[in-house]
C-alpha cells in the first residue's frame, strides 16, 4: 500500500506493515469511517502489472516488481520478501514514479523480465490515527480491507497501532497472508 | 541523444541516427552556428549511470541501460545494439521518465543489474533543419559534436541529412562509433 494518495512516492526504502482482510461487503465499514467523520482522501482505480525476474523466480524469493498506474500517475515498485508477524505482513517497498508506464513495460520486457499477472482494483483510501485504510474491490478476487501503519513506526509500534484501528472500525473476517498477486495466480 | 530538450521522453521506440565526431574544441562551432543565428535550446549537465545486466553482458551484446539526470529531470533508457551505417551510427531507443534517479538505482541493483561506470559531460544543444546537434564536453574524454536526425526519418533521409548538416558546419575530425560509456571503459 505503499503508493497511497499522500505517502510519499520515492522513498529510499521504507518497511510497511500492514494487515489485510477479507471481507463479504465494505459497506458496513464505509458507514462505520462515514459515522466517525472520516472521509476517503482518494478514490482510484489501480491496474497492476506484475513481472518476473529471468535470474530468480519471484515466487520463490517472495519479492515482487510492479507497474502501476492509476488515474493520478504511474509507477515501478520493488517489493522484498514478506516477514510474518502475528498476523501483520512486513516488507519493504522501493516506489519510483514513472512517465509513461507502457514505456517502463516496453523496458522491462527488452531486459528479460517476464509478465505474469495483472491486478485490476478500484481502492478508496482513508486515514485514521496516521494509519492508511484501503476498501479494495479487486477484480476475480472479491472486496478486502488493508489497513498499514504509517511510515517510520518500530514494528511493535506498528502492529499496535493497526490492531487498535482494527478493532475501533469493528473489521471482522479471515486475515489474509497473500497479496493480491500470489491469490490471482493461484485461482490458476 | 534521444533526451534533447525538446524530443518527446516516452516515445515506445524510436530509431536514432546520429554521428559523434572527436573535435579539438567547441568553440569554432559555436561561433559558426552563433553566425548562422543559430541560439541554444538547452544548456544541460547531463550524468549517467550505466548499468549491466545479470543475463547477458550488454558490452557484448551491445545494448545500454542508462538512467540519465539532469537539471530537468531525471530518465531510464533501453538502448538496443548499434547499427553502423556508413558513419552513422543507429540504434534503438527506449526511454522513460523517472523520478528521483537514485530510487530508480536502487530498483536496478535490487534485481540484479550492475553498475558499470558514470558518465558525465555538459551538453549545449542546438537545433538545425530538424536536426539536433549537441556539443559535449565529457569529463575524461574530451570534446564531441553530436547530430542527430530527427525521430520519424528513414535511414537514407537520415543520413543525408546528417551530412548536409554537417558540411553546412564544417565539422572536420575523426568519426567515432563508440558512446561515451564504451569510451570510458576502454581508458581503464
Amino acid at each position: 500500500m505503499g503508493q497511497l494518495k499522500g505517502l510519499p512516492v520515492g522513498w529510499e526504502s521504507v518497511m510497511e506493515y500492514e494487515v489485510k482482510i477479507r471481507v463479504g461487503s465494505l459497506q458496513p465499514l464505509r458507514a462505520r469511517l462515514a459515522s466517525l467523520g472520516i472521509r476517503p482522501v482518494s478514490n482510484l482505480t489501480e491496474r497492476d502489472s506484475y513481472f518476473n525476474s529471468p535470474t530468480r523466480d519471484f515466487g520463490r524469493t517472495d519479492e515482487a516488481l510492479r507497474v502501476r498506474s492509476t488515474e493520478e500517475g504511474a509507477s515501478l515498485t520493488y517489493k522484498g520478501p514478506k516477514l510474518g508477524l502475528a498476523g501483520v505482513k512486513a516488507r519493504e517497498e522501493i516506489i519510483v514514479s514513472i512517465d509513461p508506464e507502457e514505456t517502463m513495460e516496453e523496458i522491462l520486457l527488452r531486459l528479460g523480465f517476464i509478465h505474469t499477472a495483472t491486478v485490476e482494483k478500484t481502492r478508496d483510501t482513508y486515514r485514521m490515527k496516521g494509519t492508511y485504510i484501503a476498501l479494495d474491490e479487486v477484480k476475480g478476487l472479491g472486496s478486502f480491507v488493508e489497513i498499514e501503519a504509517p511510515a517510520g513506526l518500530g514494528e511493535n509500534e506498528a502492529i499496535a497501532l493497526i490492531n487498535r484501528v482494527r478493532g475501533e472500525l469493528g473489521v471482522e473476517g479471515e486475515e489474509i497472508p497473500l497479496s493480491y498477486l500470489e491469490m490471482i495466480l493461484a485461482t490458476r
